[in-house]
């Protein structure tokens, strides 16, 4: 049985893939944002209605749960606003940072209707039109009860991340800041710093720069605004993270001036360890990082060669683990790497080799 | 006409790839490696035949080129060594690290045949059965003449990176140093820097990382011993570029220690300046960035998917920039993210829901 309607304030990326996946649960969704053009576009597609007045909350018919889905610094407000608009329903939010909105809500008002929640999962784009129902299938949704939260609200947010199709995991606030800290929120700078170090390069020089670069700073793409908010909101737990990772390089950098054998045998130690820390994430599908054997091929840049090169591989009966393309710049041809079964392998690269292509098998590795 | 006669000293990734690209190329190569297991398997690839001694260099075949091709530490020696034993033969070397092997080598020795260079290919995996003849086509490989290097020497490098289809860059060791320290040295050592701080984590709550971390990571699986000795012989133009990410990291953790609001200022700053270097690195095909129109579709973890998905975007006739899985952890089905054109992207997303597949239309983005 569908639980009763929602109203989701904010029609961002994560608002509106939250409408989008409850309307497909069979709730009723309404939504508010006070940029027009942004509500029309998640009406459009289907994430939910607008209120009467979209750009209030208090207008809105009776809801069961409200889901907070502002910017970080809008955040507490919001929550106060819509417990008091909405005397009967439970309100949470969505962000990446949960002891300071909470603070600033218990410091205002009575909590027992308030829960706050963070689905990990998005990405570095934004709006409404990178919004996607399946955005929280089988991810991680933290739900931060604080002391007055009643059970009846825990429940109603846990019913969100079932409609969401998202997994629940519980965790106090301050422990979901200091594990985000080191997990996202420092990633995110980090990135951004090794990003923002190549703004002195000569362009021209840049573009030796490798896949790996790349890879490394794909993150950096993400909006400066909401980031500088995020580590307002968790100063402390960030500058904690910020220090465990910076520290050691700046180390490593002394030890390196004062003498490179030195500084050799202490980065030897940081690659080694880093690799121990890389073997703790989560594989594909959330299992333990699981070995693969790799195949690369040579894909022409044109239309249906990946149809053919995927349509040779299940002829070979061949499940593909995972696959990513080479980024060679100035490549015409490009590489994709196929991840299968150890024991997939050999079948895989006869095959592809009767069928033409030019294939050779690359290390196995833990994905 | 091919050149003369090759001969590679050591068989890992970057050796056993020239072997084969040289060998493609119509050149006889010889091979060398103290390890047999490793020159028998680059030997079994078709990177070359093994000299008579394998595990030297002085009985070999008279040759008009030695590249070396070994540890980052073992480099200068062997480029010492292959002079006296080759009195005619051009020697270079595919370092990640251009002045320290030149200074031991001219300490030593005559310069005149003697041309670093580095091929600025390669992935965090190693080993001969990494090899592909394909790694250098289109990247960029430094040539790296001393001042004492004659011209016949530098074309003779010339003619090698023509054969490996590579694209020449000529730089002074010292400016590849410092280009490539900030390139790629000081941004594996924040990778597994990044990744080392995970260690201290519970292992259960680094399953919560999302997909950013899992790219940001990527290059912190190499080899320590290998990136302990180029940090080594490439030690002060490396510590300029860690103190250049890691003490703008340290001074945001102050800021955000000292007071939130200003340290939320620096990061946005900081993550502005970030989209701004990234805005500098090469995209597909070595151009500057494009912008592409982007699609997600979900597909069903089974042998064929792939496959059908594929045909249904050619039968669309549109050409596809890029792809990418999103590993989401714990997620049975896989949603892949598909680049094209903007002013395909209507038709892509028509064709594939009227073949029955859920996708959506991801944000634009630069590639």
């Amino acid at each position: 049985m569908a639980g009763g309607d929602v109203l989701v304030v904010g029609t961002g990326l994560i608002g509106t893939s939250i409408g989008l996946a409850a309307t497909a649960a069979g709730r009723r969704v309404w939504l508010s944002d006070t940029d027009g053009e942004r509500i029309r576009l998640a009406a459009s597609l289907g994430a939910g209605r607008p209120l009467p007045d979209p750009a209030g909350i208090s207008a809105a018919p009776e809801v069961s749960l409200v889901v907070v889905a502002v910017p970080p610094a809008a955040i507490a407000a919001a929550c106060i606003e819509a417990l008091a608009a909405h005397p009967h329903a439970t309100v949470t939010h969505v962000g990446s940072v949960q002891s300071q909105p909470a603070l600033e809500v218990e410091a205002q008002t009575d909590t027992s209707r308030f829960v706050g929640s963070h689905p990990i999962a998005g990405r570095e784009v934004s709006g409404p039109a990178a919004a996607d129902p399946a955005l929280f299938v089988d991810r991680p949704w933290a739900i931060c009860a604080v002391a007055g939260s009643g059970q009846d609200a825990v429940d109603e947010v846990g019913r969100l991340v079932a409609d969401c199709r998202a997994r629940a995991v519980f965790l106090d606030p301050g422990e979901h800041d200091r594990l985000l800290a080191r997990l996202s929120h420092a990633p995110q700078l980090v990135a951004s710093a090794l990003a923002a170090a190549l703004v002195d390069l000569d362009p021209q020089a840049v573009a030796l720069a490798g896949t790996g670069l790349r890879d490394t700073t794909r993150v950096a793409d993400s909006d400066p605004s909401m980031w500088g908010q995020i580590a307002q909101a968790n100063a402390d737990a960030l500058a904690v993270a910020l220090r465990a990772v910076a520290e050691p390089l700046v180390a490593l950098a002394e030890s390196l001036e004062r003498r490179p054998e030195a500084g050799g045998e202490a980065a030897t130690g940081l690659v080694g360890r880093g690799r121990l820390g890389r073997a703790l994430l989560p594989g594909k599908h959330g299992r333990r990082p699981a070995s693969y054997a790799t195949v690369h091929c040579a894909v022409p840049d044109e239309p249906g060669a990946l149809a053919r090169l995927f349509t040779d591989i299940a002829a070979q009966r061949v499940n593909v683990e995972d696959f990513r393309v080479e980024h060679a710049p100035g490549q015409p041809v490009g590489v994709i790497e196929i991840a299968v079964s150890p024991a997939d392998r050999a079948r895989l690269l006869e095959g592809l080799h009767q069928r033409g292509w030019t294939a050779t098998p690359g290390a196995d590795e833990a994905l």
